[in-house]
């Protein structure tokens, strides 16, 4: 993997960047969206390929209980697994074996739990995730890392802090695959002086990018704030940073403007699932009776292919009816949202207007129906 | 709707047809997927140009309840409304009245029932039919019929057709819309007296199309080929026949050879939802553990989208997780086998070769996983 700065844009940190992986190349500011199994959820690879996203983040934990890295790993990788020949960065397992895995027991060599699927007992650590994430063979994997609650007390975090980044050294040391891309994953909390030191100790590591975990966990904005802000200027400013997990289009605009390339979140896919539009004007609840009858389209902005084929009245009645339909064309626009959205932040730091494209985009949303 | 033999097979009455609607041109025999809700499940308009679809079938019942014919046809109409620009055939809602809603009244006018969804009263006659139906501006409608339940007494089905054919007459004299082809529907259960009266009733009164209704309900094989051969053969040679509800391939070809020209069935949606693929060598349930590291396509025969780019194992991963996907692409794989199979059968009638053909098929056929 390559990174590059293109530009550095007129409002903080904010800066176009390039990454070049072995399945190609993108622009950054970028949104991946998630494909939890295997599959961004409702959409083919040849959508993800109409609506614009050349990266998408796959769920090392899901794969690795069904249906299994090996057999993935038997049939080529995650690449020729999904038919995607876009890029793929799969996280560590470590997430999601805190927020969705039973009876979780903590050592120092990785986490012991029972899989949500059929209780079924497994280990994992660095070790694993690195052996599971080359068996997937996505351009960028994640370091096993934990992720404390939150609140958590400050003793608590900095213990984690420590466990954390003696598994992202392990996950370096462990690690064969060339030609895949490792991040080290910056935890602390909301507490600065831990993300500072968690931050310069990775840093010292040399990983080819860095990630934001344990945000978008419940902290308020101004938490999140101050942490990303300490946090990216504790990084070299030559490495992408990503910020897991956070995915509100006003939450990506405020971490575009502190230096966050990277961004993932299930927002534009659940959201379709369960009939929130994203538009130019804020969110729309296509249920709404008022649609009923409304011949336009979603958003007349908008030239994604649900957008110009279909009007509300149409989206409506698929998502009353509980017709599949709805769900991928639903999932088709608001992904659209996203891409365009990044290539709209993109352009906007390309030409040095970024403050003034944020001033329009707050002031152009609308309360939610 | 103009309807004209192009040429006769070696086998039966089979025959290559030609229809031409408002909305395109299509040869016949064909296979319509059902929409019922105005989609077809899982499927886009796109998908649907793609896997080389003409004409589908979306039902009255249905629409009328929701989201209600006068929405659609202040929208425009069923096309503009599902952004479909083939043809469309609606069934009349007679045979949904009788096997989906609750507590019918059946009289000479039509029929009092309640909705399947909220239990509301409402009623559905030939008058109700039509308008509804011109409303929603399908290619070709259907006549109101009453479909007996199977097995049903000689004098029972004597007197049902006798309704029936009378609401084929109202039918005819209610409709206005010129552009819309009206089908009339042929009942007599089992008897073939019965059969052979109600064709030759509503032949006399010249309809531009006629369904055999009333079949695939539970009756075998043999009484269904009996009742197939003689009904067409009771009917206008130069008017396009359809049996109504008919789709296991074998039953497709059976009629074929007996002279119908047009087919609709859920058999390969439904069957896509539930994992079910059709292949050259017969059914596959894909759920099958021996398929779980399985790389080849479904079929390797097929070129639709999911077998061009898609494995067995993956297809088996999407079905066992639940994932989106999996219905779309397995409903594009069956329909696309059905719309293959067509174009089969119409090449074979024209190269006069159909009963090789078929002799062909059903050797192929392996038993079912």
């Amino acid at each position: 993997m390559r990174f590059s700065v293109l530009h550095k844009g007129d409002s903080g940190r904010a800066r176009l960047g390039e990454i070049v992986t072995p399945h190609g190349r993108f622009e950054t500011p970028v949104f991946m969206p998630v494909g939890t199994q295997g599959s961004v959820k409702a959409l083919s690879p040849q959508d993800l390929d109409d609506v614009g996203v050349k990266i998408l983040l796959a769920n090392t934990y899901h794969l690795y209980l069904r249906p299994g890295h090996r057999v993935i790993e038997k049939l080529g990788g995650l690449h020729p697994f999904m038919g995607w020949n876009g890029s793929i960065l799969t996280d560590s397992g470590g997430f999601q074996v805190y927020s969705l895995a039973r009876l979780r027991t903590i050592t120092e060599e990785g986490v012991v739990f029972q899989s949500h699927l059929d209780g079924s007992r497994h280990f994992l650590g660095p070790l694993e995730a690195m052996a599971i994430q080359e068996a997937l063979g996505a351009d960028i994997i994640m370091a096993f890392d934990e992720c404390p609650p939150f609140p958590a007390d400050y003793g608590y975090v900095r213990n984690s802090v420590k466990r954390t980044n003696s598994w992202a050294r392990k996950c370096l040391d462990a690690k064969t695959n060339e030609s895949q891309a490792l991040f080290g994953i910056v935890q602390g909390g909301v507490y600065l002086d831990l993300r500072e030191e968690s931050a310069a100790e990775l840093a010292a590591m040399n990983f080819p990018g860095y990630a934001l975990g344990g945000l978008s966990v419940g902290e308020d904005r101004q938490a999140r704030q101050r942490v990303i802000e300490t946090t990216v200027k504790a990084l070299p400013e030559e490495k992408p940073v990503y910020l897991m997990g956070a995915g509100k289009p006003e939450d990506i605009l405020d971490a575009v403007m502190l230096g966050v390339d990277m961004f993932d979140c299930v927002l534009p896919t659940r959201n379709g699932r369960n009939g929130t539009l994203f538009t130019s004007h804020g969110q729309m609840a296509i249920k709404n009776a008022r649609y009923a009858d409304d011949d336009r389209s979603v958003d007349e902005a908008c030239r994604c292919y649900t957008c110009s084929r279909f009007s509300r009245a149409y989206l409506r009645h698929l998502y009353m009816a509980k017709e599949l339909l709805a769900y991928r064309l639903n999932t088709i626009h608001n992904v659209y949202f996203f891409t365009t959205f990044m290539t709209q932040l993109r352009q906007a730091i390309k030409e040095d207007r970024l403050a003034a494209y944020s001033k329009d985009f707050f002031s152009s949303q609308e309360p939610r129906d």
